[in-house]
């Protein structure tokens, strides 16, 4: 493949940045990658990872001459990188991030990126249960979506070029408004994330089941949602606190239609209890039909199943 | 390994009893394995897997000179299947099932079945998301668990015998009181699965979502929701309306749960967010050193993955 970005800026080295410096390094899509982290150890694990070129001692040295910086830190810590790097951009160049909310991103980020630097906001929709720098890997994106939500107004081209970046990835990429982005991942990301983490935590504090029976017989379900509870928690703080109307409305409607089939049961409704399962049952062909996952019967045994 | 049973009857031929009989023919630890389904269809099918040696025109005729057998039907359908077969057991012979509630089917099953019969409620906590005789396979039971919970005052013997069976197919024995694994499994499994019914209705009814939207970006968590939510409609209508007291109260507290972090959103309380999704991180752990999950970095992706 051809060069895309001469220079490429990752700011924050964990799971998300890591994967996309293995990536760029396996295609040879940009020229060089240069990254900052905030401890020095992470700066040190990175070069050694080999996932990019150099890291630099601060953010703002890190953008100096870079034609694409992508923003990889937590939401909540978003505004100030901005307000250091801001100064050091050089014009023409492309901000993005990689934060998994967009409307808040955009209000705190925008304001402090000069004119002629274009700002591209994106989500790669792609991660593990596990972060940091060694977490990463190459194929992280492959078949996987990345949200652009490019401003209204802002640089045609650079959108284009950025969205042909995450496609060489190996990314799906969708173009979304920062709103719509925010309501379709609050539904299936956000709520669902926040509603795994009570659960796991409801089964932690039930001190008549113990935590050896709780970890024992998981597999009858409740390990999926131990899996989602397992991310990382600032990360998701950063989430709940900067995408909380679309949450909370999601979560409404939610318990609303939890208290409905609480009720069901209640009364011993069975149709009812079937009827919805039934229905549930058929968005599932569509995720396996999508690619987005796979049906194999034997799911989680066997090769890269449980030991 | 030696013949544990000579004669096993299979009642009903869904995804557990042909797993059941896959791993009983690999294993040779029976003589012979007759079974049962109500439909033609599924009876002619499970003959053509092989994983029983014949099939009988009915319940009844089944377990005829049947050591043990094993109702494999839906909770809500073990009563009448009881009613059929108690006059026509062996005496000496067990009778097992693979419910996954235990107090209500000890209510409507024990009454049928004559003395000198031999009852050991069993629940093989094993299952995928599909169902039905071609679902099955030999290792489904390998490395997970299978709780009986004997009849206080039941035969000692015969529930060891037992234990030996589903140790030789390759689950772990755990032995518990049927309420206490219905409790256990309210947590673990029946308010997890109606919770992720939930949510997956909840994409599906909101129309500013696109259900295109919904699957194309189901990766980011709520995937896992559909996969629990994808399991058979009736067995799953049969656990809650046969374990409603135990999973409400978990449901109860969950909703108690969800409520408080909703408000810590509200609020904009990270410090609570945190500290929570920090304490549910732990026992992730836990289960991943039970050897009940991997934790693979690329859990998903590459081989057995997503393609």
């Amino acid at each position: 493949m051809s060069v895309i970005y001469e220079r490429v800026a990752l700011i924050g080295l964990g799971l998300i940045a890591s994967s996309m410096g293995h990536a760029m390094k396996r295609d040879g899509i940009v020229g060089e990658v240069v990254g900052f982290a905030k401890t020095q150890e992470t700066r040190e694990t990175a070069l050694k990872l080999g996932f990019l070129d150099s890291v630099a001692e601060s953010a703002a040295d890190a953008v100096i001459d870079a034609d694409l910086v992508v923003i990889c830190v937590p939401v909540g810590a978003m505004e100030t990188v901005a307000r250091e790097i801001g100064p050091h951009l050089k014009s023409g160049a492309t901000v993005t991030d990689v934060g998994s909310v967009k409307q808040a991103v955009i209000d705190v980020v925008g304001p402090h990126l000069p004119d002629g630097v274009h700002f591209v906001p994106g989500h790669p929709l792609a991660g593990t249960e596990h972060s940091g720098p060694s977490a990463g890997f190459a194929d992280l994106f492959k078949n996987r979506w990345c949200v652009l939500t490019p401003l209204s107004g802002g640089d045609v081209d650079a959108s284009a070029r950025l969205r042909g970046f995450w496609e060489a990835l190996g990314a799906n990429v969708e173009i979304m408004t920062p709103d719509h982005h925010d309501l379709v991942l609050a539904v299936t990301s956000h709520a669902p994330h926040l509603i795994a983490y009570t659960m796991v935590g409801v089964a932690d504090d039930l001190s008549r089941v113990t935590d050896k029976e709780v970890v024992d017989f998981s597999a009858a379900g409740f390990r999926d949602f131990t899996r989602i509870a397992a991310s990382d928690p600032t990360m998701w703080r950063d989430v709940f606190l900067n995408n909380k109307e679309a949450t909370l409305e999601i979560l409404g409607r939610f318990t609303e239609e939890l208290f409905d089939l609480q009720r069901a049961i209640r009364r011993g409704d069975g149709q009812q209890l079937h009827d919805y399962f039934t229905r549930t049952r058929a968005i599932r062909r569509g995720i396996i039909d999508a690619g987005q996952d796979t049906d194999a019967g034997n799911f989680g045994r066997g090769d890269g199943g449980a030991k």
